[in-house]
């Protein structure tokens, strides 16, 4: 019919996610959703496309942001490369006739045109929650606590909730006497310790000409070690406690880690070595890592933001909330295999080995589906054997089976493909039959 | 501390949805899912950003689809219109290794450029599931035992499946006497029945300039009518039962009757003048039709599509399925009375008199939580009244209250906010006296 056939590609930088990847995501995503609505973080969905000039703040970016060929001027759109600024236009337009806090969710797709390299995409899904509105320590300790609630209910066994707070990162240029200026390189430079261990961080400072009493002391900055929380808060406090900034950091750290004992929250831990980016966090900073898997980084992630919303706002709107990233967050649960990947959840195939039986057929899967079984009618073309490697192919665990004899008989034929074993059954008996081989 | 304020605006045909429409919505869409599920439509999610030249098959095309700034010539790319291409796009790419017959759904948003008009916006999300590689008849019976499967569930008890078949209109053209030709514009004019009434139809195609007898055998076609579906069926044979096509056509429509008999579907139409767009569809058509408000038009469609996913490959790829408008579907839920636009799932809020109190809190909210009720903890910074009135605004119902008072005695108190009643309870007695609540 149509002559030229076109080549079904897909862009580089994008992903198709199969049912095979979907289904253990998805189960991951109810959880997640669960947890965020149990703490009253309720959904929010915001359009894909902004104003480019709304995504930008107004300022030269270095981000690479997808336009559309629509607008121009101050109406060029453009795709949304997170969710935190699309919920602080938000929470700014409508700021009057919201609830103060405002606590919501969003799970979407976010789109960066930055170059590919491994692992990186261009569109991408993240699953964020965020309080708008309150600079209460109360809202950045309900952050940890969700994160953590999220890691529990996922079954994630061994993992750690490290905290710092960027105030007293605030407070290194003063504390180790270094320019305000130098504080992004010389954050920067601490944050690569887990990939580029004390020596490489001492390498790049030294590099930035700091003085060699500067790098002595954030040396020592580095090298505080604690066994528990409240040592760590004694240690900070003399080390940064002098500055005022230092003494507020170190103070709603204290506040974090005592709410955390009142909630039974143990696997939180201060670690001042926690930069967590550099000009977007204000206070409070978590990160999620897994105990045994510390090199993928952080899985869970968040802080206190409270210039963001200010930005479209007349209103001092301070934030704080995390974000998951959605493809790396539900592969990480199947690799700790918490959730598996499936290409149905189909539990029963009714097979149709004569098409005269097809009301038969419909009857015996409206029973079952009627009975809470997940099952598939064929509808496909192929005979027998292909409806065999469909199942197979599937890992649908049970064929039902019914040719003009079992008809005849008022009998149905029930195959376990897990264990190659076949029993025959009345038809009325179905549903039980199947709900016995699936409780094994 | 940033001088120039941005304004937080919104491009114009985008939306926001707050959590009011969200909250139904989800309902809405579990349900849906559960369905797809339930008939093994596994989640597939392809990439929003398709090669430009995928998207219309080659072909010039009236849709005005958004360009994104990358890519030029062959790799020009775009956002995607509907779920149906990408399908076909995946499909055709990796049939070799996709089960057979494929049957998937997707949630996703599509763009569309068109200029705004009232009820139509530029980005909107579609839940579409479809089978893929199977010209079996009950493929598109499954479809509309789906698309009845979902409306049941979600409680709809008044609804109207109207299905015809595109075989049957297009055997109009040597039924009535026609240059095949005309066949769009007559198909066009026979659609817009309910909108403009039999006599516009009639004018529409006296300005095709149609012989006589040609609109005397099409409003022939147009007056059939019948008590049920064998009668129809009947007058239909006799009227295009005599071309090949027609012949076809009917059988497909006797065969999907008889299905839909057998699976106990009673909601299922015959309607010849189900036309269900132009080009696209070749084979059964569905339209889902609220019985009291059949001026809204269809809330749920589909039928068979054979040519789209062979543009992409050179297997016969047939395919079948349907897809729903979510906004305006979870819209008609709520208009319907089956789910209520709420602020908040929370059921309770844990107020905070006296942050000295904070771990007291933190307690009692973690309890509540593990016993399974979704329990807010006041993270803003308001009084008391400040408090009572931000449940009021999002309409969570129970306030938990703890004072010194409360504190050394042990006790909390609730506050029923419905019927403004408050009780002290012991704090151990919490979940408890709050389920009581709850159960009313």
């Amino acid at each position: 019919m149509i002559a030229v056939k076109i080549e079904p590609r897909k862009p580089g930088g994008f992903q198709d996610f199969s049912p095979s990847v979907m289904i253990p995501r998805q189960q991951v995503l109810d959880i997640v959703r669960s947890v965020y609505e149990r703490f009253g973080y309720l959904p929010l969905e915001t359009s894909a496309v902004e104003y480019y000039q709304v995504l930008t703040g107004g300022e030269s970016t270095q981000k690479r942001i997808y336009r559309l060929d629509s607008g121009s001027g101050d109406d060029i759109k453009a795709l949304r490369f997170d969710l935190t600024v699309p919920l602080a236009r938000f929470a700014a337009a409508h700021w009057s006739s919201l609830p103060h806090p405002f606590k919501r969710s969003q799970l979407g797709n976010v789109w960066r045109g930055e170059r590919r390299q491994r692992g990186r995409y261009n569109e991408f899904a993240q699953f964020d929650f965020d309080c708008v509105g309150s600079a209460d320590i109360m809202a950045d300790f309900e952050v940890a606590q969700v994160i953590w609630t999220v890691m529990c209910q996922l079954g994630v066994q061994r993992f750690t909730l490290r905290t710092n707070n960027r105030k007293v990162l605030n407070a290194l240029p003063s504390y180790a006497g270094f320019n305000l200026a130098l504080i992004d390189p010389v954050l920067q430079a601490l944050d690569k310790r887990d990939k580029v261990g004390r020596e490489g961080v001492l390498t790049d400072l030294a590099n930035l000409e700091l003085a060699t009493s500067a790098i002595e002391r954030l040396e020592a900055f580095m090298a505080i070690s604690a066994t528990d929380n409240r040592q760590m808060l004694t240690a900070l406090a003399s080390l940064v406690g002098s500055t005022k900034i230092g003494e507020e950091g170190v103070a709603e750290l204290t506040q974090i880690v005592e709410y955390a004992e009142a909630a039974g929250i143990s696997q939180l831990v201060v670690d001042p070595s926690t930069a967590r980016g550099l000009d977007y966090y204000t206070g409070p900073i978590f990160e999620t890592f897994l105990d045994d898997q510390p090199e993928i980084g952080s899985v869970f992630s968040g802080g206190r933001y409270d210039g963001l919303v200010s930005k479209f706002s007349d209103l001092d709107l301070p934030a704080t909330g995390a974000s998951i990233g959605v493809d790396r967050f539900a592969a990480v649960m199947v690799d700790l295999g918490l959730f598996k990947e499936r290409s149905t959840l189909a539990d029963v195939l009714v097979t149709r080995l004569d098409r005269a039986l097809d009301g038969t057929y419909l009857k015996l899967a409206g029973t079952l589906r009627a009975a809470g079984i997940n099952t598939e009618l064929y509808t496909g073309t192929g005979k027998f054997r292909d409806q065999r490697i469909y199942a197979d192919k599937l890992g649908i665990p049970i064929l039902v089976i019914v040719g003009p004899d079992e008809q005849q008989n008022g009998v149905v034929s029930v195959k376990d493909m897990r264990s190659k074993t076949q029993v025959t059954v009345p038809q009325v008996q179905l549903p039980e039959e199947i709900q016995k081989i699936l409780r094994g």
